[in-house]
C-alpha cells in the first residue's frame, strides 16, 4: 500500500514538473502569448496556469509585457521570456580554432569569444583550461553569476558518448577517452553537455537556420571533414552507438584511393579538402585551398576538372543518403560550400543525373545559414534542453 | 468549464483504454503470469488488474490456466492468452508467389497457402480478388469468422503509403497508385493495413526471429530486389514519405553499369540476380540462379568470379549502411542469402577488409532465420499491432 501510494504521489510530482515545462516550452515558443491562450494550447484550466506562470516570473524566466488587444476589443497582459532570466555557453571546438558563445534566454547570441588554437600543438588538458578560464572570463566581464547560467553545451568533432560526456576519439583533435563533460564542469561549476559537432550543427540549423519548418533534414558537412547528421520529427538520429552518419568512410569504389583508415575508396579520399589540395598540388604549389577556388573562378582547366569531380562524388553522396535517410531537406555546410558557394549549381547539375529518378523532387538542397555560428547555438539549444527537461 | 469537464472525460477513457492495452501487453509477452505479477509491473491496483482481466476474459481474449506455486506454498491462478480469441492475416506479396498466412492470438502460424502467380501476367485487380478469395476461402475451411479476426496485414514490395493504404509505385509488380488495403477491406469486410515489404519483414525478424533482444536492426535483402529497413528501438524507421531504405538505387560507382533507372553504377547492377544471370550467361547459357550456385560449388573460376564481386560489393553496401545507420545487427536475407548460405563467409572475409575498423566490432551479422515467413509473420504482427493500439 505505502508503495503504490509513493508511486502516485511520484506521479504528481512528475505531472507538476512536465507542466510547468510545457507552459515554459509554449511562452518560448509562441511569447508573447496571454495566460488564456497558454491554457487554450495546453489545456490546462486558468488557475494552474496562473500559478506556473506566477512560479515561473518568481524564478526570473518570465515577464508580463505590454497589454494588447485581443481582437474583441478585450485587453490581455501578454507575457513573454526574461531575456536575462538564464544564460546558456556553447562552444564550438575545431582544429584550428574554438569559438566560445555565450546565449541569452530568448537564444540570442550576445557575445562570441574566437580562440586560435592548434589542437595538435596543445594537449586535450590544456584546451580544456583554456576553454573554463575563457568561460568563466566571459561572465565575469558580463557580471553574470554562474548561478544564472543553464549549462554549458559543446560541440566536438568525432565519435562522442555523449550520455557519458566522454570524447571517445576525435581524430580531428587527435584525442582519445577524454572525460570532457566532467572536466569542464570540474572546473566552472556548471553542468556541461557536449555532443558530436554535426550532431549540434543540425540541431542550431533545426531551431534557428535552414532547417527551420522541415523536420526530416540531413546535413552533409564537406571541408576538412567529412560526416552528416539527421533530424527526424525533432529528434537527433544516433543509432546504436551515437555514430550514425559517419559519411567520410563509406565506399564510393571499393578499388578506389588507399584512404589513412587503411581501406579504399573512402568518400573523404575524393572530397574532403585534403584530398582536394593533394590534388591541386599535382599541378601547382599552392599553400590554402582559397587559391584552388580562385584558380577554378579564373577558369584554369586543371582546377575545374578537381572541383567538377568533388562535385559529382558530393552529388552521388546526396544520392546515396537520400536513398537511406528519405529527408525532405540537406543542408550542405562546411568550407567548401561556405567559401565556395558556386558548388551549389554544379551540385544542382550533377543531382539532376545521379539522383534516383522517384527521389528526384522529394527533397530541397540548401545552404546552411548560419555558417560560423551554427554549432555554438545548437550547443547552447542543447544546454538548455538537456538542463531544462531533465 | 464543459470543453474542460469534456477533456477530463476523454482523458479518463483514454487512461482506461491504455491501461487495458498495457495489461494484455503484459499477459501476451509475459504469459502465464498471475494477476498479482501483472499489478506489480504495471504498478495498477489489485482492482483495476482484476476488472481489466475479467473484461478480456469475457471478450474471449484471456483465460485462466493451471494453478502455479509461487515459491512460498502459496498458490495463483495463472493467465494466459487465449489463442483462438482473435486472429490475423498476413499476406506477402512477390512477384511470382503470394503467401498468406493464419495467426491464432499467440501469434503462432497455423496455416498458410502459397498462390503461384505471375504478376506481370495478371492485373491488380484480379490479385486482389485472388487474395481476398483465398482469406475468405481460409476462415471458412477453419470455420473461423471474420468478426474474430483482428485484422489483414500485407507486405509488398514498391512504395506504399502506408497510412493511406495506397501502393504507389512498385516495379517489382508493375502496379502504380493501387489502393490495395481499402479493396482487400471492401472485399472482405476486415480491417486491413499495407505496408512495404522489407519494413514488414523486419518487423518479423525483430519480433519472433533473428533480431530478437536487439532494437537497432538493418536487414538488407538480397535477391530478384535490393532493399534494407531499420529497427530503432522498436519503431521502422520510415524517413519522410515511408521510402529510407532504397538500398538499389545507390551509386556504388558513377562510371559504372548503366541502370535500367537510367542512371550508372546503381548497387542493383551489381548484386541483384538479374545481374548475376546477365554476368553468368555471358559465359554459359543458364536458367536459373541455381544453376551458378552448383557452378560456384563445382569450383568453376567464372563462377566463383562473379560471386566474389557480388560478395565484395554487398560488404561495401554493409560497411556504408552501417556507416549511416550505426545499428547494432545486420540481418542478411533474399534469395542470394537463403538459397546459397556459402556467401556469409565470403561476406566475412571482405567485411574485414571494407568495413570501417571504428565500426568493425560494433555489429554482429546473420542470416535472416524466419526466411519465406518472415513477411508473412511479420504483416500478422503489424495488423494486430495497428488494430489493438489504434
Amino acid at each position: 500500500m505505502s508503495d503504490s501510494k509513493h508511486t502516485v504521489k511520484q506521479d504528481q510530482d512528475v505531472i507538476k514538473q512536465h507542466n510547468k515545462q510545457l507552459v515554459l516550452d509554449v511562452i518560448r515558443t509562441r511569447r508573447p502569448i496571454s495566460r488564456s491562450e497558454i491554457s487554450k494550447i495546453t489545456e490546462m484550466s486558468a488557475t494552474s496556469v496562473g500559478r506556473i506562470v506566477g512560479e515561473l516570473a518568481e524564478e526570473g524566466l518570465v515577464r508580463e509585457t505590454s497589454l494588447t488587444s485581443t481582437g474583441v476589443g478585450r485587453k490581455a497582459v501578454m507575457l513573454d521570456i526574461e531575456p536575462g532570466g538564464r544564460y546558456t555557453i556553447g562552444i564550438d571546438i575545431q582544429k584550428k580554432r574554438i569559438v566560445i558563445g555565450l546565449m541569452d534566454f530568448s537564444e540570442q547570441l550576445i557575445t562570441a569569444k574566437e580562440l586560435k588554437h592548434t589542437s595538435l600543438e596543445s594537449s586535450s588538458e590544456e584546451t580544456i583550461v583554456l576553454m573554463a578560464g575563457t568561460v568563466l572570463g566571459l561572465l565575469e566581464e558580463r557580471k553574470i553569476p554562474a548561478s544564472k547560467v543553464a549549462g554549458i553545451g559543446i560541440g566536438t568533432p568525432g565519435v562522442i558518448d555523449y550520455e557519458g560526456g566522454v570524447v571517445q576519439f576525435s581524430s580531428t583533435l587527435g584525442w582519445r577517452e577524454v572525460p570532457l563533460a566532467g572536466k569542464i564542469e570540474e572546473s566552472t561549476g556548471i553542468r556541461t553537455v557536449i555532443d558530436n559537432d554535426l550532431k549540434v550543427k543540425i540541431l542550431g540549423e533545426y531551431l534557428f537556420g535552414a532547417a527551420k519548418g522541415s523536420d526530416k533534414t540531413v546535413l552533409i558537412n564537406v571541408g576538412t571533414g567529412i560526416g552528416s547528421s539527421l533530424i527526424i520529427n525533432g529528434d537527433i538520429f544516433r543509432g546504436g552507438s551515437n555514430s550514425a552518419g559517419e559519411l567520410g568512410h563509406m565506399t564510393i569504389n571499393p578499388h578506389g584511393n588507399l584512404c589513412e583508415c587503411g581501406k579504399r575508396g573512402c568518400l573523404q579520399t575524393y572530397i574532403d579538402e585534403s584530398a582536394l589540395l593533394t590534388e591541386a598540388r599535382k599541378v601547382r604549389g599552392i599553400g590554402e585551398i582559397g587559391e584552388l577556388f580562385a584558380a577554378v573562378r579564373a577558369n584554369e582547366p586543371w582546377a575545374v576538372e578537381i572541383i567538377d569531380r568533388a562535385a559529382l562524388h558530393i552529388a552521388v553522396t546526396i544520392n546515396n543518403i537520400v536513398c537511406l535517410y528519405n529527408p525532405d531537406t540537406v543542408i550542405l555546410s562546411g568550407d567548401l560550400v561556405e567559401e565556395f558557394g558556386e558548388i551549389l549549381e554544379w551540385l544542382d547539375r550533377h543531382c539532376s543525373v545521379v539522383v534516383w529518378e522517384p527521389f528526384r523532387d522529394s527533397f530541397q538542397v540548401i545552404a546552411s545559414q548560419l555558417h560560423g555560428r551554427s554549432i555554438v547555438l545548437g550547443a547552447g539549444a542543447l544546454a538548455l534542453h538537456q538542463v531544462t527537461h531533465n
